[in-house]
């Protein structure tokens, strides 16, 4: 089926009623983008549409989170090849709105706050960042909910039941992630969320829309970042001390890459796991996260570890 | 039929759920409460249920929005009475959870922040008591969506549609209601919200839960609100200048009356429309607010203006 753009919130709840309803579908999920899509969004939209019956995919650049005009202008609008990528993997409906359409009246007055959670690791670096991005996943998540019941007799009781709701988000952006279950869990927005395994190059560079910023040099460099990480997960696998300190060297032993931080957190909390990190064995569930700036770009990655 | 109480957010959803079925509703109504339940509530229950075929009253004293834990302390609790009164009217589902049930994981972390409308009037002598409001009031939202989709054959598609959602806020908690509306418009809650006007004792003093703690002179003195209130809508009835100095030099002779802010504004911003209360003719909407301590009770009320 061809995708289908839509670019009103009306005809995004038109059409995704009309979808639901053609294919008797119990469940719909939602994909929220900022566009520039490379193969780690191919595999969100690809787990959304094997795992529902109707799915939708967002494109929409928030200016909101962006603290500097000059990131949020260069920030890569690739529509065309945004629209053939999300065919490809079945997605049924892209949703595609103006500032104007998200944003009607300006700046929104009321909004979400990220607390503590969003205050730290990337948020220190871009304050409100977080804030902006989670107050545009709550007006997306209301936008992509279901607007269709299911037929009569599709539920237990003999009535119809309303439809699942799933919204997929990357690993690779892990604070933004935890921040999202967060909000989800906090202020009870009625939908799973899905949590997808980040997408890595060959070269185990994790794929990003800003990757194309690199230099050839600086992506080079850039490789470091991933390396240190899986050096932490093979050694929690073998249930070994994580030795972040030699890990950290490592990075730091690379001149082309600026390191802001390298730490070991609770996957929930984002809370650093200090005695986890260094003499005794890893125990326990956790999570790397690592961000530096490499040439002009700032580049973020992680690693789950289990032991 | 007589109302059935629920404790949990399961048991909201799987009793609405089955009354939506059982009644082949096509629509829902909730109307939050912190319970203490006068003639107001009455009033605004009294509308849900004509308004919809399933309703939902939540009676919920949400520590979130007490800067003061002597006020949340000596909040009144009245469950059996507010049962009573909420049966009388009609209401299907009760719903009174405990505080753990609805943060369950001690306070959130993200919330919503009602911004600079959630600052004044109220917000200035109060604050974070908007911030606290608003969280609880999305989260109440998310619980009393409808958790049944219509049987099929009932929308025009052919297929079912998902119930209308209304949820019903007094007009007496003036700011109250318009970050509701703000947050609803900002943040995309596929719910209509539904302002139900002020419930007054016959001599003219606004319903409140807290005008128990007056004494008999204290309610006396507090009469001069709504006189000063009706003074103005008169005016602008008459198309007369509000005069609001007039007004205001009446209520500030009440000795047992503190006042701390009468104005009138825009009913959407709140801004103060300076211009229109003076001396030319009031023209156009407006809302006259006011706000005084009157003994150990600090009492709100407002009148929409309209010309």
């Amino acid at each position: 089926m061809p995708i289908q753009l839509v670019t009103t919130v009306a005809g995004l709840k038109a059409e995704s009623d009309r979808l639901l309803t053609a294919k008797q579908g119990v469940s719909q999920g939602l994909v929220p983008t900022m566009g520039a899509l490379h193969e780690g969004h191919a595999t969100l939209a690809r787990t959304a549409v094997e795992q529902n019956d109707v799915v939708v995919a967002s494109i929409f650049v928030n200016p909101l989170q962006f603290g500097d005009a000059v990131d949020l202008d260069r920030y890569p609008r690739t529509l065309d090849a945004d629209l053939a990528l999300l065919e490809e993997q079945g997605v049924d409906l892209a949703f595609a709105p103006s500032v104007e359409e998200v944003y009607p009246g300006g700046e929104p007055l009321v909004r979400i706050t990220s607390g503590r959670l969003g205050d730290k690791w990337e948020g220190a670096s871009r304050p409100g960042h977080f804030d902006g991005a989670l107050t545009v996943v709550a007006k997306l998540l209301h936008y992509g909910m279901p607007a269709a019941g299911l037929p009569a007799g599709s539920a237990g009781s003999g009535g119809g039941s309303l439809p699942a709701y799933r919204a997929y988000f990357g690993q690779k952006d892990a604070q933004q992630l935890a921040l999202v279950r967060r909000m989800v869990a906090d202020l009870n927005f009625p939908v799973e969320i899905v949590g997808v395994p980040t997408v890595r190059a060959e070269d185990g560079l994790a794929l990003s829309s800003r990757n194309r910023f690199l230099s050839e040099a600086e992506r080079d460099a850039a490789l470091v970042l991933s390396r240190a990480l899986r050096l932490l997960e093979e050694r929690a696998k073998a249930h070994e001390p994580l030795g972040i300190d030699s890990a950290l060297a490592m990075v730091e032993s690379q001149p082309l890459v600026e390191l802001d931080y390298f730490d070991v957190v609770d996957p929930g909390t984002l809370e650093p796991l200090a005695e986890n990190c260094r003499e005794t064995p890893f125990r326990g569930e956790g999570l790397a996260l690592i961000a530096a700036k490499v040439g002009p770009v700032r580049l973020i990655d992680n690693v789950p570890l289990s032991s």
